[in-house]
């Protein structure tokens, strides 16, 4: 990410001249400027969300032949211009995101099958806005959209287009709003022993990749009202995903000198749980004492 | 386990002769036939636990010298005995239980390298009572039990010995009692969303053999009480060792048709805990809605 | 109930002469001596499942006066028979079960009221199983029932003849099987604190019998298990009411020397909740620390 | 409270003249205008803590016989004053909030022998903080504090004499900081059978002023994210006492149309606590389906 460019303000991409707007914003539609191109003209826009709207608008309105070329402009996922290295750069950084550019033989064999069932029964590239998803929720996703019709499929597609587009903007532009393309996982340990938060829990977040792989995501250590000092995820869509959280309670429960079983009844506590809502807010916490625990997809 | 001799009878016991007696209980003690013909001449036995008293007063009151010889009639853990196939049967399927006829090279050589600090410092095998442990435990024992004094040691691995006395006793005779050598790991499933024993989940229980790896110890299906029909571990000891349930939470909630997110929220819930108390009793229960779930240890 | 006849075996009732039979079951249907009269000639009978199962052919088999004037022949419900002490010794103490006897002049006068629309609406006396009841449900129930249809009414109402002889019957016959007519209130205290059962803690069972009003139904004290010795509520139906459980939680935590806050965080833990079916299982446990408490229909 | 003065800027009170200051803080200690008279010319105050500061530093390096008079200058408490109207307004309202204005005659009979018992002992009447008890906490502080060393006992009555100051100094004067008197009660509903805050459900709040006798202290019902819109009590010390929470879940499952037993398992759920420490944060919520719940003591 060391190389994007610096996000514009708002209010200087309502003054600039049209063909710097356009400079400006030029990517957030892969292969096709009209859009902001267009957009230009419309200025200015009170917020972010004013110009994703009308972004949208530009797209929803164009003729169907234009919608249909923006579509067919977009990469195979995990295709052969991904693998040689010809994608955009946002192109490149979003899949390498749900780890498509680390895929097994098997695993590409697979993209490669369901790409060509999909140009074969829709004329047009398989599209989703990667950053909302992990590698298994794609190829669900990709199985189940081979069923729909085609005109459903193209609305689909376009949807996609417009959620990669927002996401794109959001990271380009700064506005004193943001487009509600975020969602935040968060968690809160309760040690129901003691009656108090429970400080110094050291917490791992892995994210599920197959049956028995696993990817560390993030680690972080309770602060003194049981939190970690950020989200565990924040600032991003949550890949929609299967997650594992690690509370290592063991050795929480020993430094306090709390009576323990040898070994512990309980030492590092597993929660595993799905994300489905990539812009929702996910809060699992734990209450827990030596012997027991509960959690919950809490708010 | 099928070439077992048949258990006999505590009552036939009693009335055989001498030499039939001491038959009947070869082994119980290893290498050591003057304990069990010893105890001949005390019978009738009232009961197991009345034999299995007057077997430990033989041992503990036998002069040091023999109850040395007793020790060192034992076989090495993990040993060139065990490798090379030249150990009694009990003692062949007692270090299986553990897991201990499928160590790694690594995992040989560091019992072999334990043995020898242990033989060097005490002159006798380290002896362990192998079906109340699983491999990680023994290592955790065999480390500690190298810092003890060379008297507290010979009292731990004689007290070791009584209890695969017991172990073997209970399997060998029948009797209206049995000996406190048993425990009994089981779990139960209430559906706090339906307000109901939760019918028809699966349950797989794993050892944790590793840091990534276990190994499936038995599958169950709840019935109509929210229980498995019989206990997940029960007639033996339970081994000491770290544990993981799983319950197929998501399959049960979608059969009901209860709304679930894409993908659910929970499916297959994990639960890490250690067992300490081989004899002991472990309930370990779960109560879940699609969206929370509590567990703890329960009786 | 001190002056109740001894129970009778099913297999005397199946070898008695039929004049016997009819007096050992007098009353088991209220002013109605022709149903067990013509039961007798049905013998022997298996179980008491078998009995009951005739019992109920017979009434249901019976021409239409004859079934009215079954229904006509039962008291009102804490109406003037009962006042002037003019019921039948079964009638009297089922009445007082629940708490029929000790009505206020509101609440009496409420009866009289709905008894008045009742008898000029259906032609008889509203008849119920008091026993499965509290004094609210039975009201509820009343009031409900006023709404039916008259042919529904009648089958209700007989209905309910039934279930008071399947109540009576119960009591009276001793046989190797029971009829399904007990439900069965329990609990269990673990103390997820420490790990284990809770022992020792006092627990009050009270029926809520109006806004502010409680009956004191049961004391017990949780053994080396966490349980009661016996069930809160067995050996009869749990009559449809509301139910609070005392928990002396603060006492026990207080003895065992945990650290508590001052007055303590918890004391005297209250679990209010309803029984709407008398025959059911309920089983309503506690787990508790001195600061968090879950409590749930369990199994 | 309507004729209270309104409070006043601690930046204004660093300006005005001498007199005036003692004018604005007359009767922070009562009946000893000696303690502000003193403070005037430590003036400016950088905030509210440094002013507190500053007078408990006054109080405390006073010769002990004005300490003494200081103590002696306050009135009894549900004492023959207070039933004369003749306390000050600060007094009188203090009383109040604790009930003292409202005692039953045999409670008003308790206090006056603790009170004749103290002075006998102490020579002083008995002080405490009422704002941060109830009733019950009183009777137990007051029995406790009878039973110090004089010494201890005046130590005691002086740290109460700061803590009322504290607290009618908090009231009197606004700065951007707030001396720290003031606790929080607050409280969260998930709805653990959808997964998601329960909004809608009434919840009550309730002072338990005796064995049988409780004081309605407010009501609310929750938001979208399960909570109330403010904290149920905060702004204020939280007077030590038991309370009840009463939260109407049965009412908020049928408006959902969730099945529901016929009354419902659940219906109104009380949850009771005590508050032990006034300054505290108390965060009491409830998970919940129809047929569970847990609480604990949050943060």
């Amino acid at each position: 990410m060391a190389t994007d460019p610096a996000p514009i303000a708002l209010d200087i991409l309502n003054r600039v001249d049209d063909a710097s707007f356009a400079t400006a914003l030029d990517g957030v539609f892969e292969h096709a400027p009209w859009i902001v191109e267009a957009a230009a003209g419309h200025r200015p826009f009170a917020s972010l969300a004013d110009l994703h709207t009308t972004l949208t608008g530009i797209v929803r309105d164009a003729p169907p032949e234009q919608r249909l070329a923006l579509v067919r402009g977009h990469p195979d996922l995990a295709g052969k211009a991904a693998r040689a290295g010809n994608l955009t750069s946002d192109s490149t950084a979003e899949q390498a995101s749900a780890g498509l550019d680390r895929l097994s033989d098997d695993e590409y064999a697979a993209f490669h099958r369901l790409n060509d069932a999909y140009h074969a029964k829709f004329g047009f590239p398989f599209i989703v806005c990667v950053r909302r998803h992990g590698k298994e929720s794609i190829l669900v996703a990709f199985a189940r959209r081979l069923e729909n019709t085609p005109q459903t499929e193209l609305d689909t597609a376009l949807a996609e287009v417009l959620r990669i587009g927002a996401l794109r903007l959001d990271q380009r532009v700064t506005a004193t709003d943001r487009l509600p393309v975020h969602g935040r996982l968060s968690t809160h340990i309760l040690d129901t022993h003691r009656g108090r938060p429970a400080e110094g829990v050291a917490v791992e977040l892995f994210e599920l990749t197959g049956a028995d792989s696993a990817r560390l995501v993030t680690r972080a250590v309770t602060n003194a009202d049981g939190r970690t000092d950020a989200p565990l995820l924040a600032g991003r869509p949550l890949p929609t995903a299967r997650y594992e959280l690690r509370f290592h309670l063991g050795a929480y429960f020993a430094k306090l000198e709390v009576p323990l079983a040898d070994p512990p009844f309980l030492d590092v506590v597993p929660v595993r749980f799905a994300i489905a809502e990539p812009e929702g807010h996910y809060h699992v916490p734990l209450l827990a004492t030596p012997w027991s625990y509960s959690t919950y997809r809490g708010s």
